[in-house]
């Protein structure tokens, strides 16, 4: 890693959301230190690279799809946001052996200056998601929202905000679909819209909603074995 | 200005909205250098300052007030985000003669790098604010939103983000005290309301919204000379 291509202070964190089992969940990284350091995906922006870009670069690493739905919500910039416990490991681990003194006490200076950092939220399908480990990570997993382990710096904040902001931008459904595979009944709609904003409809009010919304496309209906009962399949209209 | 201080690449734009004469306004700089430059209020971020604390002093420096509402809207950080005509005027203008050429170069170096914007919109009570123009301001005033000036940079991209998110916000009525004086009548917030977004209602009608949301406090009547069709007076509680 060569600091000089990058930005000085700032980075990009992605709060990765998926929807599985009914439970909304987020993507964490466990690092190789000792002493439980969970983050969330995050990376620097190269000079020659749209912040927008980095944001698409970083979810992409980490999930290993591409077309990724990103969603700016806040940037994060107090004095005190400094990594210096996890960056002395991640220093030590990374650049001693092979590096010369001089660098190492450049990347050192530069890692523990205070990083303001862009905020994005992505929402996506969990199946198409094969989560990629990073070279210091022990292992990247799915962690419910409503109990993921205590993270590094202030990225329990950050990930608390996102899901915020979530619970308020889904509320006209416009962004949902990004956590659906391609094709799916209403009732799923209806279970990823009542997890995440707490907010529970009857199942023809809700049905009602969401096709005055006029977004839906009605397909054949899911084979299920019990042919009257089979629900409708929709997807969303290009 | 000693850049040593500041976050390199790393700017603060704010949008200033106040309301007046029936239109929403926005303050604008018209700067010192020939060729037409407006700008919006910006500024950078010191070593040892917080960026709310930043954007907070970058909108106190232009409008003299103090407890000012700011609300983060954006980033933009394209590699094209680059100012280097209007910089070079400003550089030259502030520094050719005082400075040695050595720390011209850097001041320019610094400078023409792509600036990432963290971008706030702030709401103010116009009358409340006199528009103070920086050292390379001609002049600093109110524009209508609907009738600005074309501004350097990506800036008219900037302003019109800021009033479509403000268009948003504003339609729970959270913030829309902000643009108003400590009293006013109902007849002024629905004057705003309409005015930003562009949704009209029937007197009664918005009059029972607002009442129904539980924010306001009646006062007494407004003194107009005829008494009996004096509005009320309404304040925000706190």
């Amino acid at each position: 890693m060569d600091i000089q291509n990058f930005i000085n202070q700032l980075s990009i964190d992605c709060v990765i959301f998926g929807y599985e089992n009914q439970q909304l969940k987020v993507l964490l990284s466990k690092s190789k230190f000792k002493g439980d350091f969970y983050t969330l995906p995050s990376g620097f922006i190269f000079q020659n690279e749209d912040i927008e870009e980095a944001a698409q670069r970083v979810v992409q690493e980490r999930t290993g799809i591409t077309d990724i739905y990103l969603q700016h919500f806040n940037v994060f910039g107090k004095v005190s946001r400094k990594r210096e416990e996890f960056l002395e490991k991640l220093i030590k681990l990374n650049y001693s052996e092979s590096e010369d003194q001089q660098r190492q006490s450049d990347i050192y200076q530069w890692f523990t200056k205070r990083f303001v950092s862009i905020g994005y939220y992505s929402l996506v399908d969990i199946q198409q998601v094969t989560p990629q480990p990073s070279d210091i990570d022990e292992s990247i997993g799915w962690y419910p929202v409503k109990d993921f382990p205590t993270l590094i710096m202030d990225y329990n904040e950050v990930l608390e905000n996102a899901y915020l902001c979530l619970q308020s931008d889904i509320q006209d459904l416009s962004n949902i679909y990004h956590l659906l595979p391609e094709q799916f009944t209403m009732k799923e709609v209806q279970d990823i819209y009542e997890t995440i904003t707490g907010k529970y409809f009857a199942r023809t009010n809700f049905q009602k909603k969401v096709l005055d919304l006029d977004v839906l496309e009605r397909l054949d209906k899911k084979f299920t074995g019990a042919k009257n009962k089979a629900p409708y399949l929709y997807r969303f209209k290009k």
